[in-house]
């Protein structure tokens, strides 16, 4: 069974429905059955990659909020960080365009390095003083941890083009799914789990999605069984 | 809906197979809600990237048949592809590895070329004279032909890791779903349909999976309405 995580690394409730989903998966006694992937979604895709901001400045410029305000925000998600054995710094963390972690990760994938890689990016942005904006070197650091070769990784920061066409295909079917905001997972292309619900809703969406899991059904004509394929021993020769 | 079609391009039944698909899609109402996918897979994945040989001959030597047995069998096939309007080559055509191939059609996924790219590869091969292995430069001028840049093409066939975990992943996924031989549809990952079938079970299929097409099911803890998550109007605050 496959579940598909959209999700964003500058979204806090990524960072915590993740760790909420993992405490359900953990439990989930077909664990070894489920593949995890992971889907790009940027909630802020129209900044410039330099238009580097602290949260609480970007809170009370684009949402039009308090510091007051923005800070209890922040407060709270700490709060709710920590009660999932989180570190999550509430002050001075920066926001940015993540679109090239989305391509890193994407690159991370094809090694299979795609979890390693968003905990390292996920742990960076929320629990680590150094900002992952605007420093190629820090990411080309993160992937180095995670398990990745520097020298390749680098090339795919340095090339725009390197997985740019993955990231916007995830983020079209996001909008295909139905997906508004993250973090959203689908299990089997079937049950949707929109935000960082708590792991009950990830146990028994696990339990019902791997329920209903079934093998493909088979159409075919009914009346030739043997179908005019090629397989590993050639290909059916047709009775002319 | 997804139609998902492992094929290699070295298997006659995928060049007829994929023109049967296509003269159902072509008349099934819904047609443009359809979108199709194609996956790798390799028929010889064993053989050497330098190993060419005439078809007949690698089906005297591999399988054991008779020259005539051989013969006749592409003949068949010659007819079968000509009832589907196609041009079938049954002389002198050749056989190799098509794993740069595959690769390649992966890059052309990315690029939004990969039919255009596939139904060159496949009359390339099927219907032309020149043999389209052994001969990165072909390649490269069929990947123009259908649209992509030569110099990234180019790229991509030189660096034999490029794209390469992508067919690996599409050849596993393959063997998950049962596949054994090619061509192999699968539609929403709900249906399959094994073999060059009739148009007419390809209809049947597109129909059945169509009517059955549900939107995700979301699951929820009922008690919250408002999901913990982050959109383009920023995080939900939770009330601490």
């Amino acid at each position: 069974m496959r579940v598909e995580i959209w999700s964003d690394i500058a979204c806090p409730w990524c960072y915590v429905g993740k760790a909420r989903f993992e405490k359900a998966l953990e439990a989930f006694p077909h664990r070894d059955g489920v593949e995890v992937v992971h889907r790009s979604f940027e909630l802020d895709p129209g900044r410039a990659k330099t238009d580097i901001q602290p949260v609480l400045k970007m809170l009370t410029k684009k949402y039009g909020m308090s510091e007051a305000q923005a800070q209890a925000g922040e407060d709270n998600l700490g709060t709710q960080a920590a009660a999932e054995g989180l570190d999550y710094r509430t002050r001075d963390r920066d926001h940015g365009n993540t679109f090239d972690m989305h391509r890193l990760l994407h690159f991370a994938k094809d090694q299979g390095r795609q979890d390693e890689l968003i905990q390292a990016l996920y742990k960076a942005n929320f629990a680590e003083e150094r900002s992952v904006f605007g420093d190629d070197e820090r990411l080309v650091e993160l992937a180095t941890g995670a398990g990745l070769d520097a020298e390749a990784a680098r090339k795919v920061l340095a090339d725009p083009t390197a997985y740019a066409d993955d990231v916007r295909a995830d983020e079209r079917e996001a909008a295909e799914l139905g997906a508004n905001g993250v973090p959203f997972f689908v299990l089997d292309r079937k049950y949707g789990v929109s935000g960082a619900q708590p792991a009950e809703v990830f146990a028994q969406a696990l339990t019902q999605a791997w329920g209903e899991h079934s093998p493909l059904k088979l159409i075919d004509s009914g009346a030739d069984a043997d179908a005019e394929a090629c397989g590993p021993d050639g290909c059916a020769v047709p009775q002319a």
